[in-house]
């Protein structure tokens, strides 16, 4: 006799209780997947009339049971089923798996029903899985008793609140050859919940990693108690994100859904992992299962496909891989026993010629400077199952290899290799290990586009000149030479005014200190002359005067830019400024030549757009007006190719209008 | 004879040149795929000695072969390609599909290598596909000029830059039997390129929808110029996205990887579709071809799995569709047909007792209603196959079904009918069509969290006093009820001041009118003083007197904010000030208790985060000071549960320390 969910998972005896002769019913085909799994101990099918269902002679009463069964599957309308466990109870039985649908889920009535199950279960100290489930199966005691009959062995607790999803993952792991230890199909949870569930797994030795799909949380408390106490990684899926989602949820589990962020700030505390769909659950838990923990984040790429290295490449650095070279002497060794056309970076590419000797002698000259080697195998290459190892951070991708492909996953899968459809799915997966926040990552710093010599600048006053040729606004301004000029310009300006100077030298004005704001009066805007002058007279820089420019009130701050491609010509970058371009990188691009609907279009691109509406406090700006600036800009563009670049930045807009503040225009 | 492009996909006649006897080599492979696909010309082996290949006749030299064959497959060595492509050329061969490798990609003499070949290609009027591809594959022609073997005929046209992708999506739509119209592998494009493959497909009557893997682009305006002209749709995914990805990009393709924002500009400007990994091209593109376009985004989900329904609602709402519940008239009709424990709402949950039948019976009393109807299968349901439709927009996932699902997905696949292996793959899919911006967007307004009542709220000046006794720094402040107070608290705290209404009743103090700014002298500070008495004495609103406090510098604003859930207790929030938090919502969230390194470990997750260090010129902020606020904060929680909400909204962070500017806390 077996005790506490031990008595579910590793009995020794079962009763089928609704047991059916029909094929087609449930009652049927669990006793049948319970059979065909090899289970070990005895089965009692339980059917008021059969004589005997597959082979086995029936029971047709629960008092003709012998005492102390392990475990009943339940299969009976759902009004009978609080008196049927009653009388199991009463016979000993010591834990159930209530498939039956129609209780809590189902209205009122079927509540009390739950209820009733559950006063049942703890009078007779009977363990519950369910009601409304799809049932149990625990590969490493032979038992399915679930459907479909899945029973490949593994790694992988899954524990579902939806049957579905977890037939799903069992289906993929078995159809991938990787198993799973366990999958708990927990339906309404009127007794054991997914607290108690991973607590068990968290001890189980044939477990590695805890795979959870859920809905909501039963009993807050044991959930983060379990969490606490589990060694093990946990992966969850937790659905319900959205509003309706949420809704939904509740009503299907009857159950509160519980607030997303919070649910995120408890994954966080506790060292779970989220998924965000299914495809992740499973992809996450197959890493943590089968991928060894690598040491760092240091990754080799060795493939035959260039292509879909490129695409591993831009996930690797995406999700916090660093994909470096290899040692200029490796790559020597490395070159002289590859085909000459074959680069040897990283990737090492071996193109469509390699076979898996060849991976394999490149992948041992070079994985020693690297935490996770990666190949690649896109073609048929068959072999390939016998040069990676499940001992070693190897992440596998194959694909576009057909029949030898899937061949070979199979193999890989009966060694406990996780394979994987994709380069990003395999990368994505691998990067659980990241998410766990255990490995450190090594950083690297790559040259980010150098800075533009200042080649054809034109100078502030030229710049402003060109945008109002075309109509655009911009802040009042005259160019200086001479103190003269400072001061009648000045005036007529009214203060406050901003000096700059106007030099096409000069390409951060700002870093450069070529700028001074906020001057309120003659007498400093006259300092301020000298001490730009000065200064650039003291660095030996060119300039023409400077620029003396009405200082405007701060509106909503945005850019426009416009930048030359190489291969496909000028488009219009769009953002709103300062932080939003700085630091969030929140704009947006279009082709040029562009119409003030264009214009508009790009607005929507934004995260920050809401900002244009009005936040704050601060007034609506003025959205037609930065229509028409891109299409006067547009056309600017249109009638001078040459530019290359052009930044307008900040523009300041106003309810009605906006003004240009500076303009950078190189040729 | 065939002209143009016609020679390559429907070519009457082919030479294999350098068929091998040699089962192992690519010239026996592509040979042996040319016969087995049932191509239905004349195929000529070209080899120097052999007698005859897999049953058909070799010519021994290019002399000996007709004039004027359409295609050349030449998998010889790089070296003699040129030369051997000009005796073709002599020959009257209309066209070459170069398998061979080891030219521009392989260094200066494969470079060379290239260019002769270009050259020859010209003189002799050839179109060529490659050199260094996987070949053509156009079903419609029972042609496979490519490996593996592969031909089922559907409506996609793949044309890919990396052999090995194309090849892993063409399998993937063989083994969901929708096939695809034609394969292919551009290789190192000298003369054939993705431009020209574009307008070909875009006239071919098979294909519905053109998938791109590419790159790199060869000519940026026919490249353009083909998708203005081209009234099909068409998805792309262009690889090389980060800056590690784009070298090796360049260096697979030895051309211009080009700058990802300018290629979002352009498939912004030519209703590109733009998919992001593999999966994304190969989905979006199946549901363009196999789903046909909604009218609008209302969407019915019609399931067997409530949890499947779930994670469907969530990526629907995510993604732009409108997940609506059914009118109350139409679900009454529902109820009477199906179990009376299935729910009604919409989803329609028919629960895991669900058949087709039953699905049918359901999808046709409520479709009328929604724009597209999305059954998900989530269990065995045979005879799914024969209740949807390819006509009508069903937008079908199928998952947990084991051997059924597998039958029912490939009948589903030989009806054209696109199947999804999950309900967020399903979703994502059929966004592509909101991506195509020809669908009007339903938009509903969700209740979005109601107000709080004020209920416990404490007034301005026991939150701050509550906050000082954690010794956390809040404003200098005073309460004040006459004249006096203002003006000797006024002068004692120093100009500016700003001046509260300290009420529990007032819950958002800006938008009610509760808060002056901006005060600069004893005079204004009175005036402000009787304004706000009068505004709320008028509004009969209760209040306990104003609160005065120094308007401090303003430093780099940030907000931490304590949240109490039903289920878990409560949690901290962190942010940025202004609108990072309010329009980007730029926040996250911990559990309480939290140590100092916990808040630091939260400042990770924000993505303004740099706007800390220092930007536009501000001085870094203290982040040590945060640290400590969230800790003291922490036990202010904790000795005092009874707090649900509490808000430091704005708190002023400087390089030396932080001051609380305002706070709300509600018990």
């Amino acid at each position: 006799m077996k005790r506490g969910l031990d008595a579910i998972f590793k009995p020794d005896s079962i009763a089928v209780v609704g047991a059916s002769t029909n094929p087609e019913k449930l009652g049927y085909q669990i006793l049948e997947n319970i059979i065909n799994a090899g289970f070990k101990g005895t089965v009692y099918p339980l059917n008021p009339k059969a004589k005997d269902i597959l082979g086995l002679s029936c029971v047709n009463d629960p008092d003709d049971l012998p005492e102390g069964i392990d475990l009943a599957v339940v299969i009976i309308p759902a009004g009978v089923v609080p008196a049927t466990l009653d009388r199991l109870g009463e016979k000993g039985v010591r834990s159930a798996i209530v498939i039956t649908g129609g209780f809590a889920e189902a209205g009122d009535e079927g509540e009390r029903l739950q209820k009733q199950l559950a006063e049942i279960a703890e009078k007779r100290e009977m363990r519950v899985i369910g009601p409304n489930c799809q049932g149990v199966n625990y590969a490493y005691h032979n038992l399915c008793a679930s459907w479909p009959l899945i029973r490949l062995r593994g790694d992988m607790a899954i524990i579902s609140q939806s049957g579905t999803v977890g037939a799903a993952l069992i289906d993929w792991a078995s159809e991938e050859r990787i198993g799973f230890s366990a999958f708990v199909s927990m339906g309404n949870r009127a007794d054991v919940d997914e607290a108690e569930l991973i607590e068990y797994f968290s001890e189980d030795p044939s477990t590695k990693v805890i795979t959870l799909y859920i809905e909501g949380v039963k009993s807050p408390e044991q959930f983060q108690r379990s969490l606490q106490n589990c060694g093990k990684p946990v992966v969850i899926f937790k659905a319900g994100r959205t509003a309706r989602g949420k809704i939904a949820a509740e009503s299907h589990t009857k159950s509160l859904a519980g607030r997303d962020e919070i649910y995120n700030a408890l994954f966080k505390k506790y060292g779970v992992v989220r998924a965000l769909d299914i495809e992740e659950l499973y992809d996450y838990s197959k890493a943590l299962a089968y991928l060894p923990e690598p040491k760092g984040n240091r990754m080799l790429i060795v493939t035959s496909s260039g292509g879909a290295a490129i695409i591993a490449i831009d996930a690797a650095e995406e999700l916090g891989f660093l994909v470096d070279p290899i040692k200029p002497a490796v790559a020597e060794e490395i070159s002289k026993v590859i085909p000459p056309h074959c680069i040897t970076v990283n990737p090492i590419d071996l193109t469509g010629d390699a076979d898996a000797a060849m991976f394999k002698r490149v992948m041992d000259m070079a994985e020693k400077d690297y935490d996770i080697v990666m190949p690649i195998f896109g073609d048929p290459v068959p072999g390939a199952v016998d040069i990676v190892s499940a001992d070693k951070c190897h992440l596998v991708a194959y694909l576009g290899g057909a029949d030898v492909e899937r061949e070979e996953r199979v193999k890989m899968g009966e060694r406990k290799i996780a394979v994987f459809p994709t380069p990003e799915r395999a990368v994505k997966a691998a990067s659980v290990y990241l998410k766990l926040g255990r490995i450190p990552e090594t950083r690297e710093s790559l040259p980010h586009g150098e800075e533009k010599a200042a080649g054809n600048m034109l100078t502030p006053v030229d710049a402003f000149a060109l945008l109002e040729r075309y109509g655009i606004a911009v802040s009042p301004y005259f160019r200086v030479t001479k103190h003269d000029d400072v001061r009648r310009y000045g005036d007529a300006l009214g203060y406050p005014v901003v000096l700059k100077v106007n030099s096409s030298e000069v390409i951060h004005k700002s870093d450069e200190g070529g700028i001074v704001l906020n001057i309120h009066s003659a007498d400093d805007a006259l300092r301020a002359f000298d001490e730009l002058c000065n200064r650039f007279d003291s660095r030996g820089v060119s300039y023409d005067g400077l620029l003396v420019a009405r200082q405007m009130e701060p509106g909503t701050e945005v850019m426009l830019g416009v930048t030359r491609d190489e291969q496909f010509g000028h488009a219009l970058a769009f953002g709103l400024g300062g932080i939003f371009v700085e630091v969030l990188k929140d704009v947006t691009f279009r082709m040029l030549p562009l119409s003030k609907e264009g214009v508009i279009d790009m607005i929507g691109d934004l995260r920050g757009r809401r900002v244009l509406e009005g936040v704050r406090g601060r007034p609506p700006a003025d959205v037609d007006a930065i229509a028409e600036l891109g299409e006067r800009l547009s056309r600017l563009i249109e009638e001078n190719p040459r530019i290359s670049e052009l930044d307008l930045n900040p523009v300041a807009v106003y309810e009605k209008g906006l003004v240009v503040l500076d303009a950078r225009v190189i040729l």
